[in-house]
Formats: structure tokens, C-alpha cells, sequence
């Protein structure tokens, strides 16, 4: 890939110009009230794929949010890589912790300031910008294809659909996905597995309508203190999931699996500071890493109940509210987990109140064998641009649509990440370091010239 | 009391007009927003003691906001009455679930709907309209003083301080206060016991800011999960509170006693009914009304803490917070258990979060004997109203302030509230009838006749 660096540092500033462009649409799919900004978004994207050389792109509709898809075919022989990212980004309360507007991005000290910062749009655009060095510099080795998607923030609903029914247009030989991290700027990693996930929302429900909690303390039950106890009551002393069969599927990881996964670097103690926790708490018999690389976990992303604005108003509420996630590893049927919960938590709860749960979305984990031809184009391409064999990890994240892709179309997907873990994606103050993002477009090009090259 | 029905009927819609003038104004203690409504409810309640006879009248500097005081004296040999009420109100959200907006009363199916109808701008201004009764015509047996403040629904933080600097000028027989309920409007009854108060605000941290879910899910302690935790543990399989010390200064009720207060008129069938539950919940071993009477208890008054809004964001946040308040019975020090509860809580927490307890507010209960003056004279005034001998009940709310009146100035309250369980106060939709507004102003005037007659 003659003259990549050159390229990048002749654009530097145009290419940040242009992220930025995308960055300022605030495409929240969470929050109804962007529906017109994911569309925005959707057709920046299809400018920017037709200026950077695709042969033709296109908004599509969905059931949800539009998909935009470009191609380039340079000869049909030959392979095809099909780039996957999202255009849509996760909401941004608390707002008051961000330093910055996150949807008017600065460079601060090296990074790009800014929601979408890495997670995804700026992941997702070095894929544009390495693709147009390639074909300005007549150099693309292999038909691409690009398809954005505008819900992966909410599950990727509507995008099972959109793959069932462009299974022929889709048809390629890898799936190229950046959204996810590496070790260390230093430390060159590969995410070679992914947690699944499903969410639920919970209502507890006491009285028909919020009660003096004088007149009425101590002899109606109060629903955010049943939520509470059904919630504490999802975890056993160990930290194990309570939920009857939910570990039934669990794969164990061989004693073997779990030393070479113990030799990746990870410095606890760093870990903590950085975190700002006196400990670290999670599952009994499980380290760090593995809490959240092969085991699953049930968090509460949210509650909320009662009088939560200034003051002390004393009220008995008439509902309370949770939003609950489990991350799910590898064989785990989200379908089934998500029916196992609802009916364990629905049954679990005392005749004084009534509850409710909504399943909301859901996605199978996955894992990309080392031994597939792209993991070792990926590895060959990082050991290029960052000089060292990058580790495979598993990330403790989702990207439900991942393991979709495999069902529906037949594809495995390589997960060639440049975030960190400091980049605090779905947090305030995301960030993604201006290193990272030009290593990306740097090292994209090699993992087409190498799996073009190993494909023969 | 001759003619108190007619004047009534003659000035019932002006009554109204003037309590609405009161209402209209958003007096919310607990939000700081409302800082110039305060001074404006109390200027307005100035102007109308005034209007209703009182030698002087002025809005006082506390260490809050404003208290309003009033007084006729009429002969200084003859006992004093010192009125009390409050001209604050409670925070009205959720405002979605009002029928009507909350600083516009309305009058529909015999009742005032807004916030304040009851607690306590419809009680208070009973009083006013009486002493207009009193004075216009001429039957006013004895001296009489007001005093309103604007902080009983955030605990009365600066009245404890103005009644010790003032207590020459507070000086009186006895404590008229309407801020409380009857059994029904056919079955009167006086509160002749309230509940003690204790109020925390509750802060939880995990790590240092949000962090995504299924990076950190698993290995880093959710403040949400531990926070429910925490709050279930709190009490026991049979509804005791498990705070190490709290029942031990609780007076333990005597058989006889029980047997007397279960002789009041109570439905359990009915009160389920009205608030659709299936069944109470609370202390094994009490009943309904002992449970809010006779019995501590405690509830979370709101809880909060990361994505409350649409959506389902996948987050591990920073931060979890709760209200929780206690009810406190007869002889247990609100002091001590605050102390003993923050102790507690905070000692409570596992290594890998940081817990912080505010104490709030709180308050002592109070016990009214029935052999007072004061209490005899409620008794009569009632029987003479309603045609039925009131029925001696404990609430299970608090006036924190009462015991301390009780404390600082050694006067003794009458509690003779007029309001209904179904009032709602505190919560959306609060009311209050017509039928108990007049019948509250018709029956004033008969405590002070017969207050006065059996000082003597």
C-alpha cells in the first residue's frame, strides 16, 4: 500500500473536517424526537461513499431507520469485503458531566472531543477515508461493500429484516467491522468474541396512584422497595445469577483457554485507579478479565421511582421502574433467556404489587475462530502499522447484528477495532484519540491487500 | 355560636374566591424556584387576617422562608388560642396524572381540586374564615393568635429556631392545628397521635463515571445493583426494619389498648379495593392500622440513577440515589435513629462502591391524652356539629413540628383536622370537599366557646 502515510498526512484536516460534518448531526436512535436527524445522517453517509469512489450508493428504507449501502465491484472474480458500521449514536445524558457539547466536536489534547467520537461514526468513517486512498491511488485489490445502519445503539431491529431481504445485494466473503476496542495504543488487539446481551424494561406497579407515605407506611407495599429485593434478589452471595436455568447453556472454558487468555496484559491495580474503585466486584471464581470476556452478567442500566427532583417530598409511589441488561457469552439463546427472565421475575413478585417486563432487544454472542482467513489478514495488517502481533481478546461488549449476519447470511465477521477502553463510549465525554483514528485508515488498506492476497 | 350556619351560606362563594387567591400561588417549599411565591403567599395571607379582624398582623423573618403572624387580643385575663397551619405545599409531579392543573382549583362533584385544597391552605383558611365569624359577630370568647409557616412539607427547618426566639410572643393555652384527617365524613374522628419523621438522602458511587456496560459488566460493581441491595436488606422476612437499635425505644402497646383501636370503624376489603391492590403488606404480626399507627416503618421515597428516558441505553453508570424516610412512633428519638441509620448505611457498603447519607429532616411523634382540655373541648365542638362523638385516632403522618411546639414553647396541640383519606394530598388530584370546608368553619367557632367555658 504505496504511499498510505503520505496520502493521510496530505488530508489530515479535510478528513477531520468531514467526520466532524457527521459528528454534528446528533443521530440518537434512542430518542424519537432525531427521527429526521437519522435521515440527515443517512444521506451525509451516501455523499461522503460517492465522493470517496463507491460505483453507486444508495439510502434504503428499513423498517426502522434507512440503511445506506454502496459497492465498488472491480471485478467480480475477485473478493469481496462487506464494511459494516453504525451511523446512529447512543443518548448523552448526564449532560451536565460533559465538558464539551457532544455534538460540537474539539480537539483537545490530542483527541476528538464529541458523541460518535469512536463509537461509530469516527470507526466506522476510516473506512471510508482508507477506501478512497485505495481507489484515488488505484490501488483496491477487491470489491467492497459499505452498509450503515441507523439502529445498532437499540439492537439493530430493523436490521435482521433489511438482510433477509437483500441477501443477494449483501453477498460477500467477510464482514469488516470497527466497533470495538484495542488493548492499548501500544497494544494491538483483535476482538475475536463478543458477549450477546438482552434487555427488558421492568414496572413495578403498588397502589393505583401515588399515597401519603404517613397515612398509608408499613401497610401497603411500597414499589420501590419490592423492586429492590427482586432486583437483590437476582444475584446469590457469589455473585451467580439466580435465574433458574440461566448458566444451563454456558460453555466452560478449558483450564487451557483460560492461561492463554490470562496472558494478555492487564494491570488490576491500573485498572482500579483508572476506575477510581477501592475493589473490583463481580462473580466468585472468575478474574477480572473473564468476568467480562467468558462469563455472563445482569446489570441495572436504569431505575428510577417516586420523587427523585430536590427536597424530600414523603411519598408512597404507585410505580417504579427499571431497565435490566444481561450480557450473554457464547451457546446462551438470548430468545430464551429473554422469555427465562420474564418469567421468573413476573412470578417472583409478591401479591401486593403487580410487575410487568417488556422485553426490549436482544443479540446472540459470538466468536471469529483465530484460524479464519481474515483473522489472519487482520493480524498481518496491525503487525504492519503498529510493528507488533496483535492479541485476540474477548471483548465483554455486544453487536448483536454480528452474530446475525452469520445466521442470515452466511458471513463471518472480523472485529478489527482501534478504540480503547478509555474512549468512554456510551458515556459523557466520549473520545477518540486523532493516533487512533489515522492508524485505522492506515492499517485498513493492508487488511484488503492481505486478504485479497490469502484468498487465492 | 349563634347565626354560623347563615353567615356561611351568606359568604360561602367568597370564602372560596379568597382560599383560590391562596391556592393559585405555587408556594412548592422544596423547590427553590418558588423562593418569591413563598413571600407572596405570605403577604396574601397577611392581607387577609387582616381583613378578618386581627389587631396586627405582619410576615416575620425566619431563617427561611417567611412566617406570618396574627393576633386579637381581647382580654388578657382569658385564654389564648394560637392557630397554626402552613401556607407551603408539596412538589406536584407527576403532573401528567392530574385531571385538573394544580394551581387552578377547580370545583367539580362537590370538591376542590388543586394543590393545597386540603393540606393545608383549605384547613388553615378554615380558621380564618371562623375568626371572621367570630369577630364580625361579635362572639369571640377569648384572645387568639396565628401563625403560618412556609416550610412544614420540607420539615420546618427554621420554625424550631423562630419559636425559641420568640416564645413571649407565642405564648398560649393551646395549639389549634387542622392538618389532618377524619375516618369519614359521617364518622368524625381527632388525631390524638402522629408519627415521628426521619428523611436521608442516600448517594451511591461506583466507578468514577458511566461506563459501558458490556466493557465493564460483570467486573466493576454496578451502584444501582448494590444500592437495591442495600435498600432490601433493610428489612427482614417479616417486615422488620434490620437496623441494629431502631425498635428499642418503642413503647410496646398494651392488649387493652390494642383491643380499643381495633374497635375502629375499618374495611380492609374496601381500602384494598380503593387503592386495587390484591393484598396489604407490612410488619407480621400488626394489622393495618397498627401498622400505620402503633408501628415505625420505612419506605424509599424515590430512587434514581442511570438512563431513566426512552430507550434502552446499555449503561453501568457512575452513580444510584435514594430517598428514604422512616415513620417514627411515640418515644423514639428522630435524632437518634438518624444518627443510627446513617451509621448503619454507610458501614453497610461493600468495599467496591462509596456510600453517602445527608439526613434530611425529621421529626418527633406526638401523643395528644385524651384528658386535656383541649381534647374535651374538640370532642364537644364536634358532637355538636356533626352530631356524633369523635373517634380518638393515631396517624400514621407526622407534623414533626407539633412535638416540637410540645419541646420549645410547652404547649400542647389539639389536632383537629376536617380532611379525608381520599383527599390525595401529597400526590396528583389532591381535593378536598365542600361539605368539610364548611363544616370545618362551622365547627371552629365551638372549640372556642367550649375551650374557653372549661378553662375557666
Amino acid at each position: 500500500m504505496k504511499d498510505v502515510k503520505n496520502y493521510i498526512e496530505e488530508n489530515k484536516q479535510r478528513f477531520l473536517d468531514e467526520l466532524f460534518e457527521l459528528i454534528r448531526i446528533p443521530s440518537i436512535s434512542a430518542e424519537s424526537e432525531h427521527k429526521d436527524d437519522m435521515v440527515r445522517c443517512a444521506n451525509k453517509w451516501k455523499e461522503f461513499l460517492l465522493a470517496a469512489g463507491v460505483d453507486k450508493a444508495e439510502v434504503m428504507p428499513s423498517a426502522g431507520n434507512p440503511v445506506v449501502y454502496g459497492e465498488k465491484t472491480i471485478d467480480p472474480s475477485k473478493p469481496t469485503v462487506l464494511v459494516y458500521g453504525h451511523y446512529d449514536v447512543m443518548p448523552v445524558e448526564p449532560l451536565a458531566e460533559w465538558r464539551t457539547k457532544p455534538f460540537e466536536p474539539e480537539v483537545i489534547d490530542g483527541k476528538i472531543w464529541a458523541r460518535g467520537a469512536d463509537d461509530d461514526k469516527g470507526q466506522s468513517f476510516m473506512h471510508a477515508k482508507a477506501f478512497e486512498f485505495m481507489v484515488k491511488t488505484n490501488q483496491l485489490p477487491c470489491n467492497v461493500k459499505f452498509m450503515l445502519e441507523g439502529e445498532e445503539e437499540i439492537g439493530s431491529g430493523s436490521l435482521y429484516g433489511f438482510c433477509e431481504e437483500h441477501k443477494e445485494l449483501l453477498k460477500a466473503d467477510v464482514i469488516l467491522v470497527s466497533d470495538t476496542s484495542m488493548i492499548a495504543q501500544d497494544v494491538p488487539s483483535i476482538t475475536s468474541g463478543l458477549r450477546g446481551l438482552c434487555y427488558w424494561d421492568v414496572e413495578v406497579t403498588g397502589a393505583n396512584h401515588d399515597l401519603h407515605s404517613g397515612i398509608f407506611g408499613g401497610a401497603v407495599a411500597n414499589p420501590i422497595n419490592i423492586l429492590c429485593k427482586m432486583i437483590a434478589d437476582l444475584h446469590d452471595e457469589n455473585g451467580h445469577i439466580t435465574i433458574p436455568g440461566f448458566y444451563d447453556d454456558v460453555l466452560v472454558i478449558s483450564d487451557e483457554e483460560r492461561a492463554l487468555m490470562a496472558q494478555a496484559p492487564f494491570n488490576e491495580e491500573a485498572y482500579k485507579k483508572e476506575l477510581d474503585i477501592k475493589n473490583v466486584h463481580g462473580e466468585k471464581g472468575f478474574t477480572t478479565k473473564e468476568r467480562t470476556g467468558i462469563r455472563p452478567c445482569l446489570d441495572i442500566c436504569g431505575i428510577w421511582g417516586g420523587h427523585t427532583g430536590e427536597g424530600s417530598k414523603t411519598v408512597l409511589p404507585s410505580k417504579a421502574y427499571a431497565k435490566i441488561s444481561t450480557r450473554l457469552v457464547a451457546n446462551q439463546d438470548y430468545e430464551k433467556i429473554s422469555e427465562l427472565f420474564k418469567n421468573y421475575f413476573e412470578a417472583a413478585a409478591p401479591d401486593c404489587v403487580r410487575v410487568k417486563v417488556t422485553p426490549s432487544h436482544g443479540g446472540a454472542a459470538y466468536v471469529a475462530p483465530l484460524e479464519m482467513t481474515a483473522y489472519k489478514a487482520a493480524e498481518k495488517a496491525m503487525q504492519e502499522t503498529f510493528g507488533k502481533r496483535p492479541i485476540p481478546t474477548r471483548s465483554g461488549g455486544s453487536i448483536p447484528i454480528v452474530a446475525g449476519f452469520e445466521r442470515i447470511l452466511g458471513i463471518k465477521s472480523i472485529l478489527m477495532g482501534f478504540g480503547l477502553g478509555s474512549d468512554d463510549i456510551h458515556a459523557p465525554n466520549e473520545n477518540y484519540p486523532l493516533y487512533n483514528f489515522y492508524k485505522g485508515i492506515e492499517t485498513i488498506p493492508y487488511f484488503y491487500q492481505y486478504f485479497t492476497e490469502m484468498s487465492k
